[in-house]
């Protein structure tokens, strides 16, 4: 593929924080489903788990877990990102299929906005969604279609970029 | 888009071990760099940072630091990312942006793979790339065009994935 056409498609994703009432087609969760469980994992251990939201009264609860998640009540769906704790790499290869997850979402037409969850957070998020403790939670992913449209960018900076040994430029 | 062309996008992402002695030209490099830092951020910190190494004694040392690193010494160049533990989401964001970065790759006709670093190994990484001690060591990227070409595929599987609550299906 060319550069721009690369870029575009990764530049798309950006953390939109207000939806249409619109449903999200089960079909197209599929699609955001294979995409997340694309990533790869360390030794190939694939330690997510997904739970998708659509009870008005699971995503309100959810919502009232951190004062950045409020989101999660008016989208149609949230999705939360599980990790088996088991895994050494499990929050590396979660963020990896989240990431996965966020670019369809966006090239598909939807908007989404990644809300980290801290250990302190999750006991509330494994009590709404009965999570067994060997999960850990990563984040909760409200979603739907946009009513806000940021356009694509990145944040690229050169100064970020070292060459050879830290500190090095070209 | 179509399902179908964002699927394919995603799935073409495959760890890819083996190189060509080809150069990868800086433009390309440049797109890549572009393509990570498009990740979102906790907070938008923007806690990466990037080190492109294309020194053979340099990518010699660094795929010593331990045993599933080998690729970096054969590979024309290894990226290491690092990210500012100042931020409490330095590695879900570096994770991230590390998943743009394959991604881009893949879709540019290159291969790579991600080889995570733990604590335990990162000080050799620091020693050998002179990083400043506020940044931690996330993993090391080999890349270079592929000597060996692993289908697309999807790890997706149903019985991963819950409505509403957990153990709750479809």
């Amino acid at each position: 593929m060319e550069p721009k056409a690369i870029l575009d498609f990764i530049c798309r994703r950006r953390s939109v924080r207000r939806y249409q009432k619109k449903a999200i087609p089960e079909e197209i969760l599929e699609v955001l489903m294979k995409a997340a469980m694309a990533a790869p994992s360390g030794n190939n251990v694939q330690p997510w788990e997904f739970v998708i939201i659509r009870d008005p009264k699971t995503k309100e609860a959810l919502s009232r877990v951190h004062p950045w998640v409020y989101m999660a009540a008016e989208a149609p769906a949230a999705i939360v990102v599980l990790g088996d704790k088991s895994s050494e790499w499990w929050e590396d290869d979660c963020a990896a299929a989240t990431e996965n997850l966020l670019l369809a979402a966006a090239n598909l037409g939807l908007g989404a906005v990644w809300c980290g969850i801290k250990e302190n957070q999750a006991a509330a998020v494994r009590k709404i969604l009965g999570i067994p403790a060997r999960l850990e939670v990563l984040c909760i992913v409200p979603i739907g279609y946009p009513a806000e449209s940021p356009p694509p960018h990145t944040k690229y900076r050169k100064d970020k970029v070292h060459r050879d040994t830290y500190g090095q430029k070209f």
